[in-house]
């Protein structure tokens, strides 16, 4: 992907500032997101994997949200008003270094260009010519059409459909919007553009024909496929692209061997790296950084955050692991859900059972520890072979403060009962069913707070009232 | 939409006699049901739609459930027995008003077809003129063709396609089975109608040719789109036209700014109404009446039905809210699963939190008032700030009467608790973890109930039998 | 799809040795499975639906595992190691039966072969003709093309994409690497192939020329749809396979009746027993031998395995219903869920309701009995009518043995109780809501186990640490 040394002198320029009126959101158009990432992180992902030396970002619409986006990932430059493309670049004229020599133009709003296409454009380029990246479309109607030489090789013209002749809107061959251009050449042609037109925008393709009459070479290099340079203008096309990407994505794991029940119910917002033999159920939606091990398993309906899941472990359906900030992690051979949440903190040992209704935050449990039913684990240090009783509960938020419950190895927490942290249950204890325990309890014995059991002979149901 | 003066005076005639066996079902065809809604009230709507003085549904097979279920909101004729088309048409012969000069058929299992095109045809008619709806199909292998006057305006014939020359079977134009025709030529053809043919039925369409002796001009109209004209006569028939409908609506709400994680996993059978940037994960499910405000993001897997869910609230994957008649509601910014079930009477304040495994019914909850772990609020007046601790229950049923819980403000229930309503816990007042509360509380202090906890020290673990 | 007698005199060879490099899996390709069941035991299904007398499985790669799988279904012979298709049939020679006159070659890996299409093969061959599995493909390249004599009926031979002339390779129909032999003839004309080749393999098409030269006809007969045909060689084609099964069995339940709210989300891995009029919602998985009664309404977003459920019932989004080995079975008109869990052993009454968070795992509910809310029952014996109350839980197991819980007819259990088994409740009893019951209780008394509740006037609240 990365190209020779003279390619590697670039600049990439972003173009950001449009407003995307169709995506009828208060957001910046470059800033709704595509598998989880916004469309403009894509590109600019595209521009470090380039070895971009110097990346600039134009901004214009929701400028300010925009900037915040960008961050250190590369320098802003604002465009105000917006009077086209041609006078959005020109803002970056300042800003560009003329040592290298490649200066790419990418849109913020195209996120699927492939890096390798990306590299070719830079490559036709070379510091020297100008190169326009186009696309062969089915329907080419309403695109600006390539015009080339006979030869085949050079382009002459970039015709808009408007101004095209019947024989050249035949032709299928588009411009994408892409180009990479000579630095200084760029600097010089896009301040010499006007904006005598009907809309009265400078135009950034005019800059092909100061190419043309200076004897600039026009070069074009093609997308491999159209979806790499389909842009977002609304929310449809959002979704659209969104699935695309899903496709390729849930292709490339299938490729790796991950065994996907459907590919087209499969997502993934971020990274996801499996072991051998892991097998993936429908619906299931990763985000983060999540990482499978060998032969896991993760059932139907499943949501699965910033987890580390090791080999061997079996989710159930309707698990819901979200590792958020602090991550989750599985251990091996452990046994989740359905319907068993994870949050930040957990870190769950070998052999573990989490089952059905039961949370489990910020806790360690050690190997073979079990909490199967309708149970809440927070702040708690739970021990080896530990079996945490149904309906039992860690107190662990006095109001004000959280506290931490410490369950010791092959401690016996009965049903429905509340361990009001800080706390301790030593090794080897019994926690009688239904105990409130706010005192630590010594080890192998069983410690119960109950009531006593009374049954009243004299005692009337209560009546359905009218 | 709404049609022109004379137009407006419009008998609406729905056929819903069939019997459907190829459903397999003991339901009439015309009461299964796409997107929610049986398939003969979105044909009523489009009568209502195009504002229709006289709507006639025509029943025969499970007349007294169609009639039942019709209600209302049109004038039930029965067809018995049932002997084709035209002697439907016969049935409603003594109903059609003459004063309204156009009547409309229509088919209670056809019923995506759209207002602008039934008016068309009506307007076609023009209380003059026949008008057959017609559409062109890719391959009209079996339907009857349209064959038309060598201009191409007039309709000369339908043809049905075991009688047709091979040049008519190359008409791909066919008929749909719909049509307007002037009120008083319709009610005169339709008697005159016979069933000397090898069904022994009366053909609607043997109108056509009575029409053309007579010199009325026979016109016809086209659907935009095939799907306007497809009529449901088995499962797949209708799974594939819920599909179709549910992507038309899925459009319709991107187009107005809402964002689908996947157009294909959405299912809206009812209303959705959307505020600005809405985001739906896969997979949600909506029913009846939603409301999303502004910012609304709804995660994978959800369901929601007859609610109204304000400004920038987050629903986790797996919630299920279901207003049922009552309605649920959740104020701004509130924080809502996953996991969350929500039932009818649960009024949310702002900022509510409701986490895992909590379900609420019938219950007020104040602003900032939170259950965020394996609780049930039933019948409970929660309020501001209060905290519900993990796995508290309101025991709202005594076996024979449910009665009500009132919480104060800033009250912190602790974990496991029961509340026996009817009760009343005073502001700020502190609830002990695993207390079982049969009494009114005093407001700041703190109350248990809770027995001493002891350990026995010479007790022994039951051990495995075997 | 039964044979004649002369035909039924039937081998199959299953070709199960391959390694299927590109699953990237540590299991044999063979044992991948396909809605739920290996690839071979689909093809293992297909010739016992044939009548085959004696069935044959070439093992190799992973022969262990295979043979294990295989057990007594057929008798594995091993290929030890694999130098080619006519290598493996070799393995066969001992085995085959030549009282069977037709050996019908299959492929472990080609698991959608319709019996209709094999049994016309293994008809074809009739003992006497070697007979060739092809299908027509829209683009052949890379196969190796039928080449027939002129008159069309007779196979000349089976010619290699590379070597053949322009005018074959215009040929769309190809071999598929399945055919029917007759047995003497097969075991001949393998023993006799040679390896002398660029891969050194034996190949078993070349015994198409060996039956040419010897006068044996050589017919085709082709499969009707190309998914009869299709192996898997990866886990994106076992994606695709595993999706057109989904859509074939989707169809075929739509046809008897099925209403599917859409075919594209629907798995079933089994057999799925339907009455009339059964709704099933989107993202429904079905695993394993599940029944539904008439009118029996499935949710979205649920899953069932090995689980009988009778008419009427109700199934609310977000099930899980798993009977494993011992079932499940939910008695008429039953309401179930959502987020309702049924594990092996539950056995429900008519008209019984599980709500939400509820756990039922070994146990029988009688009629009408109702558990709503955050509950486990577990080796319980519940009676008619009886109302578990919210949050309460059966403590069915001590640290190391499981014991019972039997409660009577009518019983009223209030909220957050537990039952310490063994115990019983004795018919048209109370308990107090957050009773712990440790011991028998008399029928239709109210029994308690409560703290006394006090409040502490001095007490302050905890205040948040920094």
């Amino acid at each position: 992907m990365m190209l020779g040394e003279r390619e590697m002198a670039l600049n990439v320029v972003i173009m950001a500032a449009g407003k995307g009126t169709r995506m009828r959101s208060a957001l910046p158009k470059v800033l709704h997101k595509l598998a989880g990432r916004s469309l403009l992180s894509h590109v600019l992902g595209r521009a470090a994997e380039l070895g971009a030396q110097r990346t600039l970002v134009v901004t214009g619409h929701g400028a300010e949200q925009v900037e915040a986006h960008v961050g250190a990932a590369a320098t802003c430059v604002r465009q105000e008003p917006q009077l086209g493309t041609g006078h959005a670049v020109q803002q970056t004229v300042p800003a560009l270094d003329t040592a290298h020599a490649t200066t790419l133009i990418l849109n913020g709003d195209v996120p699927l260009i492939e890096p390798a296409t990306a590299a070719a454009l830079a490559a036709a380029c070379g510091g020297e010519r100008l190169a326009l990246l186009t696309v062969v479309l089915q329907d080419a109607t309403g695109y600006g059409r390539i015009v080339r030489e006979a030869s085949g090789e050079r382009v002459l013209a970039i015709v808009e459909h408007k101004d095209a002749s019947a024989e050249q809107r035949a032709i299928r061959e588009v411009y994408t919007g892409m180009m990479a251009a000579p630095t200084a050449l760029l600097q010089k042609w896009v301040m010499a553009l006007n904006n005598q037109n009907a809309q009265g925008e400078y135009y950034l393709t005019d800059i092909v024909a100061m190419a043309a009459a200076e004897g600039v070479p026009v070069v074009a290099t093609q997308a491999a496929d159209e979806v790499e340079v389909l842009g977002v203008n609304s929310p449809a096309q959002l979704a659209d692209l969104e699935r695309r990407f899903q496709r390729r994505q849930a292709e490339a794991l299938m490729n790796a061997g991950v065994r996907l029940a459907d590919p087209a119910r499969f997502d993934l917002r971020g990274t996801l790296t499996c072991g051998q033999d892991v097998e993936i159920d429908v619906n299931c939606v990763f985000e983060g950084a999540v990482t499978l091990g060998d032969g896991v398993k993760i059932g139907a309906h499943c949501v699965l955050r910033n987890a580390v899941i090791a080999e061997g472990v079996v989710i159930h359906p309707f698990c819901h692991i979200d590792g958020d900030k602090d991550g989750v992690s599985v251990g091996a051979g452990s046994l989740i859900g359905p319907y068993a949440r994870l949050r930040p903190g957990a870190q769950l040992g070998a052999e573990v059972h989490i089952g059905n209704f039961v949370e489990v935050k910020n806790s360690t449990l050690a190997d073979g520890a079990k909490a199967n039913h309708l149970a809440y684990l927070g702040d708690a240090t739970v021990g080896e072979r530990v079996n945490f009783g149904a309906g039992s509960i860690t107190a662990n938020y006095d109001g004000a403060n959280k506290h931490r419950t410490v369950i010791g190895h092959d401690v016996h927490v009965g049903s429905n009962c509340v361990l009001i942290a800080p706390v301790t249950l030593g090794d080897g204890g019994t926690i009688g069913g239904g105990s409130t325990i706010a005192k630590n309890t010594p080890p192998d014995q069983l410690t119960v707070a109950r009531a006593k059991q009374v049954s009243l002979a004299g005692w009337k149901r209560p009546q359905k009232k009218r």
